[in-house]
């Protein structure tokens, strides 16, 4: 699979010097990081970006492993023909117009994969919108975006998706919010060929995959992709569509999937380990959270520290409702509050430290709290909630050290306004804290990190 | 209680020229909405923003309905006396210092209750953020922040809630992001005296307010409530902290609050229709969904209308989940779509339009498929996705009328990036059309509102 992500040469078939067109950026993304030799191919051209076009595949000095296919459907099986005579390895279908739009796509389809194997090359979707890599900065898809380079940072989160809509609108909403480095955005359509199973093996094995989220209709190898997730430590995090009759019904007009029987589907993803969740922000919100928790060391309890009674209440009555348990504090833990807490205020749990702030300063009282949380060892985790318009988070930067000295991960909820809380988010996620905007998706992320140590504590694994 | 709202003359107890004080802030929103007189009362100041400032209550010329009390709690009874003298009809208390600190605080809260009573006169807090008034633009509120003014819109959402969180920095989140507009927002601490079972009441009769959000800590008159609650069409969604025993303990010790049996208020709400939330952003967006959407008149099923194919997949799976009908769609307006969908795609429910877009653009697509779908007789509710890159809204125009006329509610759910995509939500809010961050959120409020339809209807009521 190698020749996908890192190929010796690349023919962008359907590249355009049109901005208005698909095939523009699909060009212009290649280049902006590949470093490699590029072909345009379009007969409509001499050059395009300054690179000579070539009229087909055939016209092609050099050789090159991977083609990116943007032309009408009907042209696939002559362009693997041609391709097979160049020494392409992959070719990444980045067009529709296949099995997902009826019998003869469905057709067109079974052709273009019949003529491939035989040729021995492989193919990547088709109806997809390709791959990007945050490390080497490979953009091979035709997202419409000026700044996808600028906002594209690495890190040891990947994903897997079966749609247009993940892949590109919604990965530029989650790099513009920040957070969150990737280390492989994988869009794989239709999966005529190269399939989500194979993908998760291919980023189970890769170093610079920490943690992979998966959008899929459906599971091509069930009982591959089930051994797989049960042999890693990484989090596997899964949105499965088409869990109902009707969304099934819209998967196999969408990818042309067989989305499968969901209860068997959901029965399966208990047994192996499989962290499922039900919506595209949660999916985005967990595979963050699990790029940046630590270690889990104890199994005792949650403390909540707070700005705000109401917050820390209601924050502990999630914990309860999602069967975490509320860290009841050591007395010496409560003893050391004492220091910040003003002499009418006895310090108690949930921690609400707005009458110690009034005293003794924001900086000092957050900093002197949360170390006591760490070492107290009553306490396994630590949710914050955190005031933005007091931007200064140096009094934070020890956290990153002490979370992983002591093992205990750290959430924070964050209230504020515009582009002070967007900026105070971007400082506290680059200290390693994953931010929330809601209190209840920070627990139900909590009770999923428990529960996948746990489940790698079990199995006797390293717990990352 | 009248005199809360809209008082003859107010006095300020503990108004401060230092700008680093709430005393500050009191007094500046105070005169900043309310064209009454004003009587800043501090023995340290001559003059404080212009106006004549008075040593102490006795000194202030006129008489005054309403006093603000923001100076230390030992001086509450003393305060009482003072004011029964200018004719004092209530006392919002912002100070901490009471019931919520211990057995001293305790017992003088009790005190000035059983002193206030005796003078007729009513107590607000103690330990509280007051009030605010959207539509008589009234800010009797410690609230520190500049811009208030400037973001407090009128409109039909009123609050009552437990937390200085709430009424401090959460409405100010709320009031930034926009598309609600407030009637009232009332922060009631400790609850001496006017308690939320009171306020609702007040509330309910209250002819610019059309939906009521809580979040409280206890509920002082619980059959009373109840049946405030059952004897209204408005909705009331209700987010109840202390429900783990933990969270009980954190709320006696935040406002002083006994938070009951979890299991029989929760049986309670149900019995008697309180719509009941678990986090912040739930109530606000229920909130702010209910101040949006429009009569209910059939019961059949949710169209989807998505330029995702995926989404609109998810979008019907969390449906199918929370138990809403997915609508079929009648077989004329299948053929009705097609006028704007590509010949190689039939068109199916959910409506993706992606295919249709790229052949007609995006204004004529949305604005045709919303009417099929607002006509077809087999569909009660519109969930429609929009991308917010495209900004032009003015094809939504016709919608309002459209959405009112057919008794069907559209909610929206967007992606987008930064600025763009926040004006596209304010202008798809201004349009009366409640943008939900989260597919999830958006069906959950759809599955409450369809129920607090049928329950007004099973009543025999008006559904608004």
């Amino acid at each position: 699979m190698d020749f996908f992500f890192q190929p010796e040469g690349i023919a962008v078939i359907g590249a355009s010097a049109d901005e208005a067109r698909v095939g523009h950026y699909i060009l212009k993304n290649t280049i902006g990081g590949y470093r490699g030799r590029v072909y345009p191919v379009n007969p409509r051209y001499q050059t395009i970006m300054g690179l000579p076009c070539y009229p087909d595949v055939e016209s092609v000095p050099g050789d090159f492993e991977l083609a990116i296919y943007f032309i009408p459907a009907r042209f696939l099986p002559e362009t693997i023909r041609a391709c097979a005579h160049k020494g392409v390895k992959g070719i990444i279908i980045e067009s529709a117009g296949f099995a997902e739009v009826g019998h003869e796509g469905r057709r067109l389809q079974e052709e273009a994969v019949r003529l491939a194997r035989e040729l021995g090359i492989r193919l990547w979707g088709p109806n997809c919108m390709g791959l990007v890599d945050g490390y080497r900065r490979h953009v091979f898809s035709f997202l419409m975006n000026d700044q996808v380079f600028e906002l594209l940072k690495p890190g040891c989160a990947s994903f897997i998706v079966q749609s247009g809509m993940l892949s590109a609108g919604f990965m530029l909403m989650m790099l513009e919010r920040g957070g969150i480095g990737i280390s492989k955005m994988l869009s794989v359509g239709n999966k005529c060929d190269v399939n989500e199973t194979e993908l998760l093996e291919y980023l189970i094995n890769d170093d610079s995959t920490g943690v992979i989220g998966m959008y899929i209709e459906s599971i091509v190898e069930p009982l591959r992709f089930m051994e797989l997730v049960r042999s890693t430590n990484k989090p596997v995090v899964v949105l499965k569509g088409g869990q109902s009759p009707q969304g099934a019904r819209a998967a196999a007009s969408h990818t042309a999937s067989m989305a499968g029987n969901a209860e068997i589907m959901r029965h399966m993803f208990r047994q192996c380990g499989v962290i499922e969740v039900f919506d595209v922000n949660e999916l985005m919100d967990f595979v963050r959270g699990f790029s940046k928790t630590c270690l889990l060391k104890g199994d005792s309890g949650t403390a909540i520290v707070t700005f705000s009674g109401g917050g820390g209440i209601i924050t502990t009555d999630l914990l309860h409702a999602r069967g975490l348990p509320v860290a009841e504090l050591s007395p010496s833990s409560l003893k050391a509050l004492e220091e910040v807490f003003p002499p009418w205020m006895a310090p108690a749990h949930p921690v609400d430290i707005w009458p110690a702030i009034e005293q003794n300063g924001y900086p000092k009282v957050y900093r002197r709290c949360i170390e006591i949380m760490m070492h107290d060892p009553n306490v396994d985790s630590l949710i914050v909630h955190l005031f933005a318009s007091r931007m200064e988070t140096s009094y934070l930067n020890g956290l990153v050290a002490l979370k992983e000295e002591c093992g205990k991960p750290v959430i924070a909820w964050c209230v504020g306004n515009g582009e002070k809380l967007k900026n105070f988010k971007r400082q506290l996620e680059d200290l390693g804290i994953p931010v929330f905007e809601e209190m209840v998706r920070g627990v139900d992320f909590l009770a999923s990190f428990k529960k996948h140590c746990r489940r790698n504590r079990n199995l006797g694994r390293d717990e990352r």
